[in-house]
């Protein structure tokens, strides 16, 4: 891993953000979203830790630095268009200062799914070719 | 669910758009974030297929439209201070626009993951106080 190389992949906003989408790399769920400058995403790559810029406090935060709730890089990807990071992570505690699991606790609409045949199939060829 | 009393929990951002991840509710894997505006949100909720908006185009963008890859909400949520969305879909065909399932198929690093005893065990009991 080049981390030069890989910040000349990414496309930062006007604020020389990027959205990150962190997901358990254990149960698959997202966990939250927050934002990454140049300088936060070498520290990720570099410490393995989850560190993010917080746009509140103007200043980078090492996610669970006070609380524990520590996230272990575990993959790091961007999007096919570099303007969004995807982390995957191991998840000490809970993700949310809530206290709460995920961040995504709210519910507006939740329908039942049971995947159809055809659906599977896709899946499965698709998951063939890549693996 | 109201969706006018959804919108009231959203926190649309200087150009009035909220960012939203694309979660396969099949395998939980994550294949794209977009942007949504309160109208997108509106046709996502009310046609029940992910609507976003177009930032280079300005206008809205009823993902698959075109493609026939079209996702079908089966859940939406919105964390925990509402400035970001996630929806679980039902994915008709590849995410990314590239052919590739998910948008985020550029690993940077990807370390191998076994979890450990004490993060089950906590997870296990978190998912139980939840269900």
């Amino acid at each position: 891993m080049n981390i030069e190389e890989t910040l000349k992949k990414i496309k930062f906003d006007e604020k020389g953000l990027v959205p990150a989408i962190a997901q358990d790399v254990a149960t698959k769920e997202v966990l939250m979203m927050a934002y990454m400058n140049e300088e936060s995403i070498k520290k990720t790559l570099e410490s393995g830790y989850a560190t993010y810029y917080s746009r509140s406090r103007q200043q980078l935060w090492k996610k669970g630095e006070t609380s524990g709730h520590l996230q272990e890089i575990k993959g790091f990807y961007y999007d096919c268009d570099g303007d969004t990071i995807l982390i995957k992570v191991k998840q000490i505690g809970p993700a949310c200062h809530t206290g709460e699991y995920s961040c995504f606790h709210n519910p507006v609409v939740e329908y039942a799914f049971e995947e159809d045949m055809l659906n599977k199939l896709f899946r499965i060829i698709d998951n063939r070719k890549e693996n």
